[in-house]
């Protein structure tokens, strides 16, 4: 019996060698082992469920939280999203092959710059089998192979879905190999896989903080860093209140548990007797604990006094920290000092605030009188998204197709030398 | 006394907090910065070439190869080429700011995605003190702030060069704190500057293949990798064989100890009688060892065997492999077995070769009839650069300002809720 590292370089040599095959497909070829590959995922659906109801057992026996027992379950409708999710990426314009430029040198050379795929993309994330779907078609739509290792505890869903891609696959001219999925449960795979230099163009890790720390700090590939959103609403001075409120609520409550959630929020002095006793009873009725200031707390008295790691905190639930400050520049302080860099939005009518909010927050996405809600590939126009990049190199904020591409620089000569 | 550790530590938070102040300067503030740079590097070469002449003489003392003293070695003419190179980087166009692209999407929200600096750029690199300007002036031209770490055998130069730009700078807008050199020569300095993860935001590392696999494998801060190259030349059956002579004499010979030189010549069988027997005196004249395979040995009695380790060595010397091949696809699987993705160029007249060469191979830069010395920001027209990008994260070839920046998503809206 061959190792789990050997079992995971094996895969991801057989990944890379697809890469190349990959690389020259045409955006019609591409689209249409998408195209068979939802078809296949909608006959095997049932074959699909049944391997779900299977890994949902055992997550039930094993005592998981019905949280990740959610997130772990398959149904018609989701399967029905995945279907669909694959005939979205198929209608999306192939970056492949985009001249992003192209210029003429002194020398004569005509240089341009071309996108191209990464070559193999790994995957790692955690319970949701539908990411094994969605991640696999944004990749190869790409023009890259991939290297899934998905949660232990949806193993048999994901071999059911990567069983049925690969068979709609098998009747086109996509390479078979160009799917790999690490079947290991063992966490000894993730470890070899984040040592698959040269083989493994990128990793992007998809789940919970801890998970991608342990490959940041781990992986000799370079990561693409997902997801920690420790997200601030800020309220000017002379924010129309109303506007704030409605952005306040829409962004702690509508859906807590997910990174673009805010999880602060910052109010000018100024506006602070106005708004916070308005807004506080409408975050409570929705089942929101508030954590707050001095100051807050002398406005909100069912708010509980909040500690400095609550600044820190990415709550990703009910629970928000309030924070009255005495200036933009203390909110802005606030941001740079507790911030992940995340999602970040300031409510003013002021034109000189909104400027400076937009110029000095840094971070992958910043707004000026809307929902942090909002930082999503599909919001922003991108089609679908593999995730919310929080890191500065390569991608930031949410990743479209473009950004599982990367380019190279093609040179016309006739004979030049230096 | 406070520990290497806590030094670097320091300086970087010195330089994190200098790097928002940088990101708010216009472009004119830097210009004048840079302008007042020059001008104190300029009247400081004294002190500079004193400062230096002790660094040489201390490398003389401890035995350094004649190679490493040159480059360690400034002259009149080399400070005065730094000073020209902080006036050029002035010159040239600031990316900050750039609105790569804006739309408006459909629940009314604008959307932007602006370009803005990466905030500390950590420079790790070796014996040539002229990086130490060159590099310092291109990260603060993006809006940066820059951690610099050079040789220990520079030191004395670096602290006289970083003294005089710091000079400079103080009478300008810049934060005097945006340059920072780590002063301490021990290892320990390099591995602490791998660990400020939130304060240095990217790494590169300049110099040879040893420091770069260190910074690689070690840091958890995300590093552009630069330089390894191991290029080839492919003269294909139909090439114009005088063309293909003087290409593979330039990017051999013009300067063998560079990353974008030749280090493996490819020759198609048709072409191999006509153009090996012709080629090789003229390698052997300018004092060009040869290294060939059983083929070539047949045609270049002055050949040595050429072993397997030979097609991955990047000798950055008057040494080249040389291997006849039956096919295109020969020569395009040689290239991806053995290539580090540098630059890789056919010679042809053929067509639909060189468009199959351009696609497939997968390198920073994949030339058609010409060398392959010609992988330099100057020569792309990109201005200046602070390195050869050999990843494909991020920056891929020659890295310019426009490498050293981020992206961010700015979104106006009118109170917008999901």
């Amino acid at each position: 019996m061959i190792s789990i590292e050997e079992q995971v370089r094996r895969q991801a040599e057989a990944a890379q060698a697809a890469a190349r095959k990959m690389a020259a497909l045409s955006s019609t070829q591409k689209n249409a082992a998408l195209a068979a590959m939802a078809q296949a995922l909608e006959t095997s659906a049932p074959e699909i469920l049944a391997a779900n109801a299977e890994d949902v057992k055992s997550a039930r026996a094993s005592g998981l939280t019905p949280a990740l027992i959610d997130r772990l379950t398959l149904s018609e409708r989701r399967v029905r999203d995945m279907v669909e999710g694959l005939r979205a990426v198929a209608s999306l314009p192939d970056p492949v092959g985009e001249v992003v430029r192209a210029w003429r040198v002194p020398s004569g050379l005509e240089v341009g710059r071309v996108r191209v795929p990464l070559g193999v993309v790994g995957i790692i994330y955690e319970a949701r089998p539908n990411v094994t779907a969605d991640a696999a078609a944004l990749c190869l739509k790409a023009g890259n192979a991939v290297v899934l290792r998905g949660g232990s505890e949806a193993l048999n869903s994901n071999i059911a879905i990567v069983k049925a891609l690969t068979q709609g696959a098998g009747k086109t001219d996509l390479p078979l190999d160009a799917i790999q999925l690490i079947e290991s449960t063992d966490r000894e795979a993730v470890t070899a896989m984040m040592k698959q230099r040269g083989l493994i163009d990128v990793l992007i890790p998809r789940g919970g903080a801890g998970l991608i720390r342990t490959v940041v700090e781990n992986s000799t590939i370079p990561v693409i860093e997902t997801g920690v959103g420790n997200c601030h609403v800020y309220v000017h001075a002379d924010a129309d209140l109303n506007m704030a409120q409605s952005i306040a609520i829409n962004a702690k409550c509508q859906r807590p548990g997910v990174c673009n959630a805010m999880e602060t929020l910052l109010v000018h002095q100024d506006a602070a007797d106005g708004f916070l006793p308005a807004l506080a009873p409408q975050l409570i009725e929705r089942g929101v604990q508030i954590r707050g200031c001095p100051r807050t707390l002398a406005l909100v008295p069912e708010a509980q006094p909040a500690q400095e790691e609550d600044w820190h905190e990415e709550y990703l639930d009910l629970v928000l920290a309030v924070r009255v400050v005495d200036s933009l520049d203390e909110a802005l302080d606030h941001i740079a000092r507790y911030g992940t860099k995340h999602s970040e939005a300031i409510v003013t009518r002021d034109y000189q605030a909104a400027r400076r909010f937009l110029r000095e927050v840094d971070a992958a996405a910043v707004y000026v009188n809307a929902s942090t809600r909002f930082t999503d590939g599909g919001q922003f126009g991108l089609g679908a998204e593999i995730g919310i990049s929080t890191q500065k190199l390569h991608a930031r904020g949410p990743m479209g197709l473009e950004e599982l591409t990367t380019t190279k620089f093609i040179v016309y000569g006739e004979g030049q030398v230096r």
